[in-house]
């Protein structure tokens, strides 16, 4: 019998398969990706705006790999010209939603942070 | 009258204090370190063997940062050698408790990433 999944994947292990992934979903680009989709569905150049400072280069890869992780989904719209659309999977949702957690709190966070900030680069 | 905090810091804003922070504490490193710092103070080799990987430098550049951030304290112990101890404050705690949320969620979702991933790769 095969132990349960939680005790299988570990991202404290250097070669374990969910290191590159929290390393994609929580990176600069993919957190803000994936909270930007939480949004609802965006097209290439509208998520280029809404991650502002991401490259075409960098948001075309952080895009490719959430895609191979099934946490977003990639549409064509048979339109002319043809229209891409972003979307979220269910596990993206979930993630996402995480990752919203984790930016509200980052940003609540920030006037303390400022604060010790300031006193270290002061010392 | 200032607005309140929460409309002050924007993480998507590409030059808000926030974003920096936000990738220290979600990067590669940061996240790990935190988390494992969450386990309990720790030394630096200690840490350098839990967080799977790192190197020397990027351990002592990550906790830098999240030193200066105020989110962890480095404490010298005045002992034969000197002692040296790294552990979270508060607002680091509850970062870092929001970062083994988004850990657990990951590893989780791990068998069905995993899927993903061999499907996209078949294509």
């Amino acid at each position: 019998m095969s132990p349960p999944d939680r005790f299988v994947f570990d991202v404290f292990a250097r070669n374990c398969t969910s290191r590159p992934v929290m390393e994609t979903v929580a990176g600069r680009w993919g957190s803000l990706t994936l909270a930007a989709l939480l949004e609802g569905t965006h097209r290439f150049n509208e998520l280029r705006r809404r991650v502002d400072g991401v490259s075409e280069k960098m948001l075309s890869q952080t895009l490719h790999a959430l895609e191979r992780d099934g946490l977003v989904v990639r549409s064509v719209l048979s339109t002319i010209p043809p229209r891409v659309e972003y979307s979220l999977t269910d596990p993206g949702r979930r993630i996402a939603l995480k990752l919203q957690e984790l930016i509200e709190l980052v940003e609540g966070e920030m006037p303390g942070i400022s604060a010790a900030q300031e006193h270290y680069d002061a010392a």
